[in-house]
């Protein structure tokens, strides 16, 4: 479908781009023009369209990369709050999951995609079991998803991760596979070697969750002599590359070996605060070069799927610990919502809006109170944005989310009951 | 006009009733039944509506009270951030102020009501200059106003304060006005010392920006050798209650103060974050069973009239700050967003979903994908609701805001042209 967006203002994220006013053609999948009216090329100026679009003013932004997530955990949002995270994991968490079937993770995958949508996020990183479900969820709906290997002690084997990264990786243009493993403190030493193993023959990077509390990072002190990023650097996990999720507790000399390896780190502000877990030093990341990418933890431990509140939490968070307002500014942390997530995940053509890019986009709608004036775009998307400005986001030049409506292959009530169900049978 | 909402969920907020699924029959302004379809006496089955609204399973919940803004400072929105308090207050806030006419103020207080109106909000407890243009703004869109002196060496008198008090006292059954001074630090003993004879005289409660930050405290001690609380309190200031914005350095003799003269916390989280100002110890002061309340602050401090955001954050942070994942659960925040703000305002019959009191109610939308599953609707609302979820909201039994648009009087896009017209009239 050749889709035209008119009167719009666009912010590409390309470095050498203001934001301005124009147009934005979608040809198939990707970005066919991104430009002034007066730039169009006399030889494209008769393309037909199937549907043209005044956004009246509104903004045009790359959509939002949620670089951590647990899709399915939808089922458990408001399940198990208000207790420490070992409890939260062991007594609610794990149980429950062990009920799920592939049926249950296909649907509730499919609500948190749905949630990502109304939040203007076009892309997720989600680390779950039953990786089939989820690739089906995000094919069936038309979402991008970059899959990420849970692998521990109990679930998923090397050889099942392997074959996962060979089969994702060519299975559908919307999906692919990194390599990965739940926590250092959920795997033990062998099958971190066989990470490392399986990270130098494909030569690819390695994500996991990492020194997300105190006592994950003491507790591998003891056992190890080393903190958990030293110690996985030291087994060559990293060689390659990839990133940590949460980072709340770093050393210097993890942060050093985050540079050096050119990782990410993917920031879960929200699910830091609720569950009690710390703040991470921001600041210190981006001052060191270090690419940030900020992501929203699973429906059972934000529990929210909304990048604003992330957004604000990394600048705010960021201010108040280091007694700096201007610590951390707006720039920053849109870039990191978008660029930023989409170099961790590997989403090369799904960064910038430029022509060739994949037409992964959401249109920011500026006729709302807290968009206005319109002072500073920038500022209002990250300071005052919210899931009410979200207008409509498309994923792979489809447009999967309108004014309030789905079109994702399934009606929305029908999702939300089956999710009832889901849960209702587990209690 | 008679409005009936059927097939309901109702939260009354009331201690001995849970949700339950209900009518809500407004009457003039006022709630005349809500309860069970079971349960309406067999009198009132014939009562004629102007309008029954199905609510389709959607959940009423009393309005949110926003405890503490500065409604017309929108027009700074996006336009002073990234600095510290001191700089901005002095070095961009108070020129640009010097600016602002009387109709003007009337204009961007519109704009800040169309955002509470978005969020759920159906009172605002507003510090600003030029009392007839927020009364006027108020009373033109139907939203309800408790004014609160912004007295300080700079703007006021005591004598226009109390002209005020007994003006906007009995000016219009939507608006109110409460003593209260700018802050100590920008307000001299003699004013402080006349604010303490009208709280006398009038028996009333007096309302401040109160240990906002730590330097502010430091320097009240050097000049006094007393905290602001200590030293206004010797004066008489609270001798009728009252309460302090912010609240974020307090010590344990400030708790005592706000305990014996039965004061409220306003805390305003998100813009002690974005001010690097601190994190107000919000546990500490529920334990002691002081009132709390919740405001967004100005727009231009904040930036966001929000209270889903604020609500987040007012647990969030004492989840982190306490390192206890189990501190300030999701019922306590909605008593602060509703009954405690209500409480602070002395908006006493705004409370409660109660037959009899002021018809200031919200309707959240449950169909949309993060209040689904319906496991916990409090903690659907509290950690995962945003603005995007607000259907409806009524203030005074006059429907404001209902399914994106706006009943307040006068064209949304108008008040937004108006609103830039001043920003870039002063640039």
């Amino acid at each position: 479908m050749n889709i035209r967006f008119y009167n719009a203002r666009i912010l590409t994220m390309e470095e050498s781009r203001d934001i301005f006013q124009g147009e934005l053609w979608v040809d198939g999948n990707t970005i066919s023009y991104c430009g002034t009216l007066e730039n169009i090329p006399d030889v494209e100026k008769n393309t037909p369209f199937d549907r043209e679009i005044d956004l009246q003013g509104n903004l045009i932004i790359p959509g939002f990369k949620n670089a951590h997530t647990h899709s399915a955990m939808t089922f458990l949002r408001s399940y198990a709050d208000d207790m420490p995270l070992s409890d939260w994991l062991n007594k609610q968490i794990f149980p429950m999951e062990a009920k799920l079937t592939e049926d249950d993770i296909y649907t509730l995958s499919k609500l948190g995609i749905m949630e990502y949508l109304t939040s203007g996020i076009t892309a997720n990183f989600d680390m779950y079991v039953n990786s089939d479900a989820i690739a089906h969820a995000s094919v069936d709906t038309g979402f991008r998803t970059v899959i990420v290997s849970g692998l521990n002690n109990f679930v998923h084997s090397l050889e099942g991760m392997e074959d996962c990264y060979n089969k994702y990786n060519h299975f559908h243009p919307l999906i692919s596979y990194q390599l990965g493993f739940h926590a250092e403190y959920t795997t033990n030493e062998s099958l971190l070697k066989g990470v490392a193993d399986l990270a130098h023959k494909y030569q690819a990077p390695v994500f996991t969750h990492n020194s997300e509390t105190l006592s994950e990072v003491n507790d591998c002190k003891s056992r190890t002599g080393m903190t958990p990023t030293a110690y996985l650097d030291s087994l060559g996990v990293f060689d390659y590359g990839g990133g940590g999720y949460h980072c709340v507790y770093f050393h210097e000399n993890d942060i050093g070996i985050f540079k050096e390896k050119g990782m990410s780190v993917i920031t879960n502000p929200a699910s830091n605060l609720k569950l009690a877990s710390g703040i991470a030093p921001i600041k210190r990341y981006l001052d060191e070069g270090i690419n940030l990418a900020i992501g929203t933890d699973g429906p059972a431990s934000n529990n929210c799927l909304d990048m604003f509140r992330e957004m604000f939490l990394v600048t705010g968070l960021a201010k108040v610990t280091e007694k700096d307002a201007s610590a951390v500014d707006a720039i920053e942390v849109l870039k990191a919502a978008t660029l930023g997530g989409a170099k961790a995940m590997g989403l090369n053509n799904s960064m910038t809006l430029s022509k060739g890019n994949f037409a992964d986009l959401t249109v920011i709608n500026l006729h709302k109170p807290n968009m206005q004036p319109l002072n500073h775009l920038v500022k209002n998307i990250v300071y005052s944005g919210s899931k009410d400005n979200i207008y409509l986001t498309m994923v792979n030049g489809k447009i999967l989310y309108e004014n309030g409506e789905f079109f994702i292959g399934e009606d929305a009530e029908d999702i939300y009951e089956k999710c009832n169900k889901i849960i209702n049978r587990m209690k």
